[in-house]
């Protein structure tokens, strides 16, 4: 089959080299003309816009928008506005929030497929795994691109009616969030121990049949391996947090407690706050009101 | 009555001054001279040691032990040994374990009251909280002393039998900790929020009616009026966590969830990661594993 | 001076018997007529309507809302619309969030002040806290009523600009939930641990002298005392949540970590979940897959 | 090379089994003779008790304890007590506490090994994974064995001196607690949020190229897959605890802060609270006192 591509970063560049492989057939469109040529190298067919593309597939179009959230996904719909109509596909293969999906799903002319796409740069060999939402006659059209982007047919799935793909992706990034957090906790704990352990060691020997093994606790190994037992000059400060806020915010909404998600989140936060967390200060301060402890200050 | 008081520490002297207001004599030592030359000054009996500080009582003797937690306590009722008898009664004042307290009351050949104090500094003026444990009589007969010592009749009571007097003290600063972590919560989203606010303003105007007025609440008052409204130079490092390690502890021990008191020990002991938490630091070493995302290193 | 007082409910009555102790006049309305007759009663000017309100103040009109938060302000603005200039003042009283109060005070032509009103029924005699938002000048204008209404002029004061009232108070509420699970961790220790305590005469003790002495605490003192010491028949279920909720939101909105409110909230979700909670039910369910434990089931 | 194996339990008869498979002598002891029976027609040589087991030996005894961690590893102690020397090899392949693990080892007249040991009965085929502390010497001895018991050289390592073993076990449990509930937590938010999904479903797509892909998760897709998408009639009641107790505790001494894994366990004590959660009911109760909000009664 044949699949129209917009958007050539690190991520819609993966799709396009396994769909290619895969034998199918893939035309491309980024604002940046060398990931085109570059494609293009690799067996794709280069389209000059968004236009120019969606005139180069046939009849019952099917395009793949890989592009940055937000923004970037209502400009490339804007631009396919009139261009396509109920026959054809498109899939949202970026980290929308699902409520976005929901609300481009009723005004494309199109049909849609909000995929949450995981795996990360080692999907490039394995695949990912994607999480879909639409019509299911639009997923069961795609199924042979999806073969292909997937770990293979049990790596994608529809999980429900439009949304539903970026809803369970967000809420996989949540659990990821927490997950990394205790592995940290964990190693923590071992780094500053009792014993003077090798982490990549430990990290080795509980990913060979102990009940923690995980991909995660994988790229802990390498991790270690790579950074050393101290992990060198990585520093304390973790960025990102969007779609681990969005599912917070909607566990909130449904008022299911998510507390390892939320704490996850917070230390995220806690190492973004560069003048030191307020509310540890006021409480140092508050010893001295009350026990005349001394309190520590910062030197100048 | 008569008391006699060893340790005239800050605490230690404010029981002094108190019971000796309250018109009872006073008999006090210390290790340090110079703190027994004061309190000599101020109307008590000085002694020489702890013998001579028992001798100089009468029969019927009751002592107030207000040494730091820990070896002092023990120091001290052996120096006492052999010098009290079952018509005696000895009181430690002081941050003891309540595990300690069960043990000492059983060692001791006096009554022996385990006494739990909360108030501060403050406590001079206003009277402390005092969390009684030990035998009824024992209470009964230190009750004029507990009303000078306390805020008054209402600022002292019998807890239950020898260890609860700590026991309950030992729970208080757990929640202590906790009370101190949430308003600095809500501080620091103040702080760090939509409007420019004065911070002893929002406190002054909480302390005056509002649901959650607290002493607190005051101290919080009072370190924005004397550290101004960003709380200056106080440094983000919230010392001390004995009893709040002691709380979590003893829940544990009880299978009873407290994961705000937790949660507030943690962050003193996060506080003072000097290093940066290596939890975060692997985390944020796991988003390049999985994702690419730059790892923000430590500059050199 | 004249206030107007829409809305006669629990808190909006005890508005309108403050401000009539403080020899001021007042008109009221309600959509109760009983209410209405029964403020009359007690002094104040019963309007049919709130046209009528508005038509019977003179010139400056200054105007108490003390309705729900939501639509029945908004309906309140509505009629009020054409009937108030920019020489009036408008009060709501309520549980608004601050961007409500925002958008209303752009909406408006009267001036406009978000103020949050904390203290319960108690505040009918002790006088309420009121964090004020909105322009100088109309707080000024409406001091005598916030005198009247609040503990005393140190029980309300001018935050900042719109909103900023709300704001504060949706921060108190936040801190509030923290600080009454923090006395229930403390509380259910004691109830499940070594000693067998009067848990009132914990609170008695604790509240005469102790650091962690408050409002709060005296309300525990109360609830011992008329529920007993193991609470009798009150539900482990905990109903409200929508200011907490809104702290959490804007904490999130804000990056700062509030882990001890979002826990106490969490703990309000988690008393509500009526068939269990299904993530615990499934950590259960794990412990049979990798450990062969059995699995507790729910009886038939 | 020969190997004793005391205690015949699920997770002994293991060892037993794959040690035999790999080519290894056996010689086996339980206090239950049917178990002993069954071994042995296994293969393995039965022994009629501890001291017929460690005779039947050759010199260089080499000895794996797998009974219940506690009084059984120390009375199976005590009988090889005069029966062992500084030239055999003890493994415990329980999950005792470190702490108790360096007294034995101090105690033992044989070179200890502690043996932390995860991966439960799917090790039955697949291997286990194994962390061990002690002697180097010792360790390198007993590598067939750990090789035919562990998944293969991988899946054991040497952690380090006495104690190790079991300490990285120890942590490995406590972050196993947390990576349960974090998936927890995702399920019961999308059991509970907008979509009707395919929980079974959902895992296995994760289980295919997702980041958070891991054993624990495959046994959530097999676990809805055999209790259903609602999991049925599990109940909301986690048991054990003891070893994410001691990693708690381990913590609090090393005052590293472990929020995810503390609130994890905090969970399992929480869903046993038969009669409610104390905290809850009081804020509950409160709710009342400061703003006469109805109180949820338990009905009679």
């Amino acid at each position: 089959m044949e699949l129209g591509v917009i958007g050539l970063g690190r991520m819609g560049r993966i799709v396009v080299d396994r769909v290619l492989d895969a034998g199918h057939d893939v035309v491309v469109f980024d604002i940046d003309d060398a990931a085109v040529a570059d494609a293009a190298d690799a067996g794709a067919r280069a389209a000059d816009s968004i236009p120019d593309l969606a005139d180069s597939l046939g009849e019952d179009k099917r395009i793949w928008l890989m592009v940055p959230a937000g923004d970037p996904v209502d400009a490339a719909l804007d631009e396919l506005d009139g261009l396509v109509d109920g026959d054809d596909v498109v899939v949202d293969g970026g980290n929308s929030h699902f409520e976005d999906s929901v609300r481009r799903a009723k005004a494309t002319d199109a049909a849609y497929l909000d995929c949450g796409t995981s795996g990360g740069p080692a999907g490039a060999e394995l695949g990912f795994s994607l999480m879909v939402g639409g019509p299911q006659w639009a997923y069961d059209e795609l199924t042979p691109v999806f073969d292909a982007v997937a770990t293979g047919p049990a790596g994608h799935d529809r999980m429900g009616p439009a949304g539903s793909g970026h809803y369970v992706k967000m809420v996989h990034n949540g659990v990821e969030y927490a997950l990394m957090q205790a592995y940290g906790e964990g190693f923590e704990l071992l780094a500053n121990g009792r014993y003077d352990l090798d982490l990549e060691a430990v990290s080795r020997t509980w990913n060979n049949g102990a009940v923690i093994r995980s991909w995660l606790l994988e790229l802990c190994e390498e991790a270690f391996r790579e950074e050393g037992n101290d992990l060198g000059d990585v520093a304390d400060r973790v960025e990102g947090g969007s779609t681990g806020t969005w599912t917070v915010q909607e566990a909130l909404e449904q008022e299911v407690p998510v507390p390892l998600i939320y704490q996850a989140l917070a230390e995220r936060f806690g190492s973004r706050a560069d003048d030191g967390r307020f509310s540890r200060r006021l409480a140092s301060r508050l010893r001295y009101g009350f026990g005349r402890h001394e309190v520590p200050r910062r030197s100048e």
